[in-house]
């Protein structure tokens, strides 16, 4: 008789935005006149850029045709893309990544989801908390969390960071030691991020305890202060005890065309000497099989000097869009973070209300779509994130409503 | 300290497909004047079909324009194409399958490798003998097939079920109760197919020791036979016993654009009620993003009156190639399987030639490049895999080169 796997059923209700898209498609139903403006789900507004439109029309006619058509892609993915990404993400910065150290994937919320398979299900995680939640879920899933207490909303073996407005939303080195620590700057959903010198600490840290950092760089693109690292590998030691993931979701606007690259260098090695590398490269090559021929032409585009140039443009839009957001509600009273290198608003709610509440308050009086703070974690309780990627005419108009509460 | 999973130190040598790779190009870089054939790899080698071309530049074109831009795709995949599914893959034969029993996804290939994750890790396997890789070395992964005996390899803690000539390649019901059994009809690697009564008694069998089958029917479209069934829901009972992975690799020429979908009926149910199907929501909603929306408008041109013809050609064309192999081997004595439901021919090696032997004569004297039937399991050995896949031209000039040795 065949048994489920017990650990899915320890997850508590559904995945926060799949609860959050119930909520707003109820919110429709009801009330079919009003338009909804979403500063919700991280998600992309603007069009691809046209580089990369024109680089996807011509992989399609490659795959018109016998000469030029592709079948299954190399496993760790095509090496135009994997040099445009090796050339450009960190060569560019000082830094010596090798091909087969570059795993071209769908999205790094897959890899996000699957890294944690290569490692043992008896290590211990630590996370921020507020975090994305597919890190802890991901474990969950894989019975690394231990139980969940519905009363703390913590789960029983995790080690949590917290990042609250008092410690600048920059995690302390944890009491008890983690095998394995998830951090990902800029943050999400905080929008904080941390000095290369604080990076190089946890880089220090991991290295002394032989922790691997699990190092999320999605929305790297948005950085605009100095002194800040853009990629893990910018501090020394960091190539024998991290993994960087990276997305072109947020850099591109690929949410809905799928691409991402993790990095393991070969250096990063268990006490035994077996390389990570290698461990994900089997799972790579078994239960993947390569993003799709267009995709990666589409993203080899991105780092084309007009796709660079039409990319930049993209997050400059968005960050003008975070100004409006941090500005207008500073302007009526909000504490807000975040919104300088990274996308994401993280503001405070108002005194007394919590995050839930304020999304229903946002919904119901102004029909704009936030994300409650406590739904990446209880130190999320009493934020709000809004995100900087609608549009800036629905930006403006939500923030206008948000001034009339 | 973080610890590896160990599981993945027990996997012998590296995946079936990547050793073919290396050796292919150890002997191009050798004989760089010869021209090689693969009939290897079940990889296609017809273009996208002109209709499927067509919708992949319209979708592209609108992720060029803000006003019909797509990011994040919904959960299970866009409608439109599970509605075409439902409609075209299921209704038409009879069989109801709701929307939310489908599950679009990146491939079959990352479905079957993922899918054992829903399971609990103590469910014993049985698989057919040979089998695709994938299967058995996505279960050792997560710590499910015990051990690897490298002189038998065979798994200490999985259930074999042998597919030979003497049985005509379709496994008997096994004499030790499995908890999840993974059947593929028609076959990789035999080609071979058992009939729609044949199907019905492992439903039978399954329900009665409520053990779940994981259907593979990435070959359906091959099936040129009446008295076969084109889905396991054809079959009564099958809703409370049978997950079924379906991918666009083989119909449609997709192997390098990757879409495939999970179909897990509602009626699937543990023991306690639990729905397989809400496990599989959760786990697509967790780690994966969807397919691309591009990709999954092209899977949808493939169920479009011109769309189905145009594969059918295809299909056609392949099936072609499958009989020049098999009709040209049986000329020259070999006794050959498959090639007329399944573009795979499985061939004995002669008489004291083993698999891995057979593999270097061809590469070696004829350049054709094959899969050797061990490579699936011990009961391969002394096989051959031929794919049908290649272009005619080349298929009838490997054939004239076999025919040489």
């Amino acid at each position: 008789m065949f048994k489920v796997n017990d650990n899915y059923l320890k997850l508590p209700g559904s995945y926060l935005f799949s609860t959050i898209g119930r909520k707003v498609r109820e919110y429709k139903e009801s009330n079919p006149d009003k338009e909804v403006i979403s500063l919700g789900i991280g998600d992309v507004t603007q069009p691809l850029a046209p580089s990369i439109i024109k680089s996807i029309h011509e992989a399609t006619d490659e795959m018109a045709d016998g000469q030029t058509f592709k079948g299954y892609a190399p496993d760790l993915g095509y090496e135009f893309l994997r040099s445009a990404i090796s050339i450009n993400d960190y060569k560019s910065r000082g830094v010596d990544i090798a091909l087969d150290e570059i795993f071209v994937s769908d999205g790094a919320k897959s890899d996000s989801g699957n890294i944690q398979e290569i490692f043992s299900v008896d290590n211990k995680i630590a996370v921020c908390d507020p975090v994305y939640p597919v890190y802890i879920d991901a474990n969950a899933m894989a019975g690394r969390t231990g139980d969940f207490n519905a009363d703390t909303s913590l789960w029983s073996n995790v080690i949590y960071m917290p990042c609250t407005a008092e410690n600048g939303f920059a995690p302390e080195l944890p009491s008890e030691t983690p095998d394995i620590i998830y951090l990902c700057f800029p943050n999400n959903p905080t929008g904080a991020t941390i000095s290369k010198d604080q990076l190089q600490k946890w880089v220090d840290y991991a290295n002394s305890v032989k922790a691997v950092i699990i190092y999320d760089a999605a929305y790297e693109a948005y950085i605009s202060e100095a002194n800040i690292a853009h990629t893990i590998y910018e501090c020394e030691g960091a190539k024998t005890c991290a993994i960087e993931l990276k997305s072109f979701s947020k850099n591109a606007g690929f949410t809905g065309t799928r691409l991402g690259y993790t990095v393991i260098p070969k250096e990063l090695k268990d006490e035994n000497g077996v390389m990570l590398n290698s461990l994900w490269a089997r799972r790579h090559g078994t239960k993947f099989n390569g993003a799709p021929y267009i995709i990666q032409r589409a993203g080899e585009a991105v780092y084309s000097e007009a796709g660079k140039r039409e990319t930049k443009a993209q997050i400059d839009y968005y960050m003008n869009n975070a100004k409006i957001i941090r500005d207008g509600l500073a302007d009526i009273g909000y504490t807000v973070f975040g919104g300088v290198n990274a996308p994401y608003i993280w503001l405070k709610t108002p005194e007394g209300v919590s995050s839930w509440q304020f999304f229903d308050l946002l919904l119901d009086r102004a029909s704009v779509v936030g994300t409650p703070g406590c739904g990446f974690g209880p130190s999320g309780e009493g934020y709000f994130r809004l995100t900087a990627f609608g549009t800036t005419e629905n930006t403006i108009k939500a923030l206008g409503r948000i001034k009339n509460i």
